[in-house]
């Protein structure tokens, strides 16, 4: 369960400290240009030390491809590829090997495994989506191609929240804000935010919200796997998420079906929604609107300061991390929820092929 | 993609209208009594007329199995069943036929397929999810030999918000309710509301909270397939639902990390977590504790008011459609969010199995 | 793993003498015309009671749909379909209840699932390929709409070997045997070597040979989904069969490679090579020319005369099965490798969808 | 579809002279101690160069890990591993850029790609194989646990043919003949037939014939994924691999069904069958008997005299290859057999999991 995708399809491997994140790229048609510098330019997108608040790890994230390019060109094999760990042996690790940080995987993955590469948080590690940018990264290149946009961004930071819909925004201005939030006033008052948390040793959550723009009609598929609840399914398998709403989501619950439903219209450039509650899916298929969803990330558990746990004899223990971690995750998360959409959007496309018979 | 599942699998099929709705359930380990009454139970807590705030349609869905058991038992054959549409013929569909409902799958459909079923919404209609009540039944049945135990019912309809957590609330006060809402006062406003929408021939939404109790340490795939992306798949699967949150949610995002970490402690049951904000999953793998989730549900979209619309000619007009609908779904979606919920959780548990060596 | 095929897809269900026999298809493009009565043709020519050289049995299998079609046409949603079986009460299975019967699924199928449907074999019986022949069937018509046919026929029976190769047949003359065999002279032996073998109560297996004829260049997965790998699975899955060889095959192996390879010319036509030793397929990939290959079937393990064998209770004691058998299962084997051959060729070309850009 | 299995999953990259050939092993069970020694002997065994009887090529295949072992054991997370082409950019491949070497898959790939990597076949290489090799050890470790043990070896080598039954070898004299074949008279004229071969440019197929031991009774899924068909293939996706049987195959068609069953007896060491035509499977599932089957190779289709041909651009025109290739495949696919026998049987145990309730 390391594959991500029914037609384009992400197998990772790696653990945070071990000699190599990567993964295998199947799926990909034959001839497509891959502009390497756009992969390694969203790879820096999610890399630590990028600002004040993000961590201070320094971690050289370089890809290397291995194989499915030829000529510049993907050649429809498979295409695998590896972030070569840099810092593999620099670490101890007494801190945390046979203690079960809070609200860490931890404790589970000592459970259901029996054993655990404790070096980081081993396979448990946000390091591990490194992945998931680089086929996210492919899968945009696929996607631009077709048309389709894809751009997430931060809407909510501990309690600072982005009231504007997206449609009032200008997405754009989203990477020069060290927040990745487009909107300049809230986004200085989230830097603000998560300077004190940092401070106080302390982490925050937060919400990102994410876009897609150019989507044809007819991608997702009836009952189980829904365009929303494949999006779900992806954003979820994000560390850290914790919930996901598309359209309305959970706010739209509260109204009348009078207020809710998306009126259609049609003129010359054919059929369209009044309004786009439904987040541009229905009934589980894209209608061409914009899809939108709200991705909620909870606050990092990695603290500085000490928590009371278990070890792995089972005795009742304090312990105290060390080092350089995220007050907050979501700058280097904006990136990742979008590898994840556009994946899941360029299966989608895959799968709708060969749908109706041609005439 | 109307198969469901890893190692337990549904494959559901049929259309409103049509001859049959039902389904083929793989991966169900031989030796299992199925009690065909249980069965018969959960389907009747789905059926349409339960109440006055359902709608008033009759239909008689008896269950019947065609293949799977032998002698009251499971054989590890496939287990096929058909519940019969009684009345697929007595319908006209002229108001639907060649006209777009708002917020409905009607224009989707078309497009993604060139052609689609109209009597009664076809494929899309939800009735298809008679067949999920089936595999969540027999899934509940395994469930139950491991002392798993899964129960919903509705936390919000419209406005009325039911804020006792789960774990002050007598949910086996659940069934005695019309609306599925274990405390009796707070479900009386929702009738009360339900009613009163119904009158103004207008719909409402609301939330379906979830408890998954008995779980085993270590059920979910780290990464792509962590337990809560997999329920997340699940519970947007069903038709109306918008947004999944398990755990604290959307409502964690704007805590401390210091107040949302689960701290650990052992005593002479084992080892447990002091709070459960993590809603019994770390990592994506279950910890032992209580699962707990929310799915939102839209407004119904059938409103019996005229709306705008489009027909199939592409020419913008009115329509209303007819006949009797549910002015609010939650109470029947109650035990589709258990049985979707039951399929994962069974699922997971198949593949857990080999995790590790034996010793 | 009762379903066969990556996105044109068949899951099976049904016990020898249960209520029905049928599946669901998935993944079928929506617009194609369903000719029932071409569907009901194929199960013809499976269905016992034939001619003197199968079993008297009487079956009348009629297919039902049950979903999926819609005016005439598929919809792109699942097709469900039940075979009904009308014998179903009217045996007495005290001869093989508690007996495993030699070289039948009986003793495995006990081990496995630590009980089985004794009746009629269960779901090890070969009336299981019924659910085979309709999804066949349907595979068959979206491929004549591509200009694909597949035409298998009886190449031996016993020792009596039809050493023609199918260049120099005339491969419609096969429906006109009750063999199967296209070769009256050959056709005319086998039936005599069976009716012989009938009147000794024993039985004989034989070879079934298939032509693909029309298929496009680029058909299989390279790596592990080769075509012929992927056919090979799907001849094997089908009882009785023993071995699977394309191309030269086994014979091929004894001579050069200088003998062997199969010389590229273009001409206006296109590209082809002299000689078609490979059969079709290079690389796992069709290259254009006819597809070909053989399949072995063992003789029916059902024998009339009195075997030695095991009880459940782990006795040694003697059985003899009543009843009517096939003496050789090729005539109505023949479309059952076709109908596997179909379906595999009709995946395999959703499969080959979206493999490159288009310029 | 560069995926082989289905719970024990190998996924592979690599292409001839690309940066290296390797895979990700996902579904590994945690704790197996992985003995990288015995996984380099088994790459050594497939390796170019280890007698005069293969290619005089010089490949170094060291294997390195790169993630999932931890303290010299399996963590159950993916195992990725690579092969580094040491030679990638040392040849010249005018020869083979814009011709169809005849009997390759070179026009196959470039008619469904639009592109192929010319460079010493790239994907379609044999080289591809190294990644079964890796996948395959790990596999026959985890068996070896469960006294499960593969063997293959050379049965026939172009018109010489072993004629001895495996119950009469000596088997594990297989490693002592350069052709792996354990008769030692045999393997002589096997390998004399081999040079003569050589020395006029030419080359020969043969069989490898393949046995399992120690499975245990009920392996195998009925219906699609018959062990057998499995297996089948398994095999067939090998290079060269024309054909499969299991066994009698297909010389068992030629008798009849009294001589074929396979009489079940019953002793104090539990059931088992007189004689075992079956190969150790009956209706597609294990019976605990031997599993054995044979594999039919073609004749290296790399010839070193000139060959007619096609070119890129279509015309017809003479090509020869230079370079050093082997003769004869067989004693380097004998591992290869193995390797996939090994996945496939591991994938049918960790399938064969919770088939059943627990009493």
């Amino acid at each position: 369960m390391n594959t991500f995708g029914n037609r384009f399809r992400l197998t990772t491997f790696g653990e945070s400290h071990g000699k190599a994140i990567g993964g295998i790229i199947d799926g990909m048609p034959a001839g497509l240009v891959v502009d390497e510098a756009f992969v390694q330019q969203e790879l820096n997108r999610r890399k630590p030390g990028q600002s004040d608040i993000t961590t201070a790890r320094k971690e050289d994230d370089k890809v290397e491809f291995m194989s499915g390019l030829f000529e510049g060109k993907t050649t429809g094999t498979p295409i695998a590829f590896s972030v070569w760990n840099t810092n593999q042996h620099s670490s101890d690790y007494s801190d945390i090997k046979d203690k079960y940080r809070p609200s860490h995987a931890d404790y589970t993955y000592t459970m259901k495994y029996g054993v655990r590469d404790y070096r980081g948080g081993g396979r448990s590690s946000a390091r591990e989506t490194i992945s998931r940018i680089v086929g996210g990264a492919l899968a945009k290149l696929y996607l631009k191609r077709l048309g389709i946009s894809i751009q997430a961004y931060t809407s909510q930071a501990g309690e600072i929240v982005l009231k504007k819909p997206y449609t009032e925004l200008d997405l754009s201005a989203t990477e020069a804000s060290i927040m990745r939030c487009p909107d300049a006033e809230t986004s200085e008052k989230m830097v603000e935010l998560v300077r004190e948390v940092k401070r106080a040793g302390d982490t925050i959550g937060g919400v990102i919200t994410c876009v897609v723009k150019g989507c044809p009609v007819g991608l997702g598929e009836p009952v189980f796997g829904k365009l929303h609840a494949q999006l779900a399914a992806a954003m979820l398998s994000i560390n850290a998420a914790k919930g996901f709403e598309y359209g309305m989501g959970f706010e739209g619950v509260g109204r009348r079906g009078s207020e809710m439903n998306d009126v259609f219209y049609s003129d010359e450039t054919g059929i369209h929604t009044r309004t786009n509650h439904s987040g541009g899916i229905q009934g589980g298929i894209s209608n061409g609107e914009d899809i939108y969803f709200r991705v909620a990330f909870k606050p990092v558990p990695t603290l500085l300061t000490a928590q009371k746990t278990v070890n792995e004899a089972g005795e009742n223990v304090e312990m105290a991390v060390r080092g350089r971690h995220d007050p907050c995750v979501l700058p280097r998360a904006v990136p990742i929820v979008e590898a994840m959409a556009a994946m899941t959007i360029m299966d989608a496309v895959l799968m709708a092929q060969g749908t109706k018979l041609e005439e």
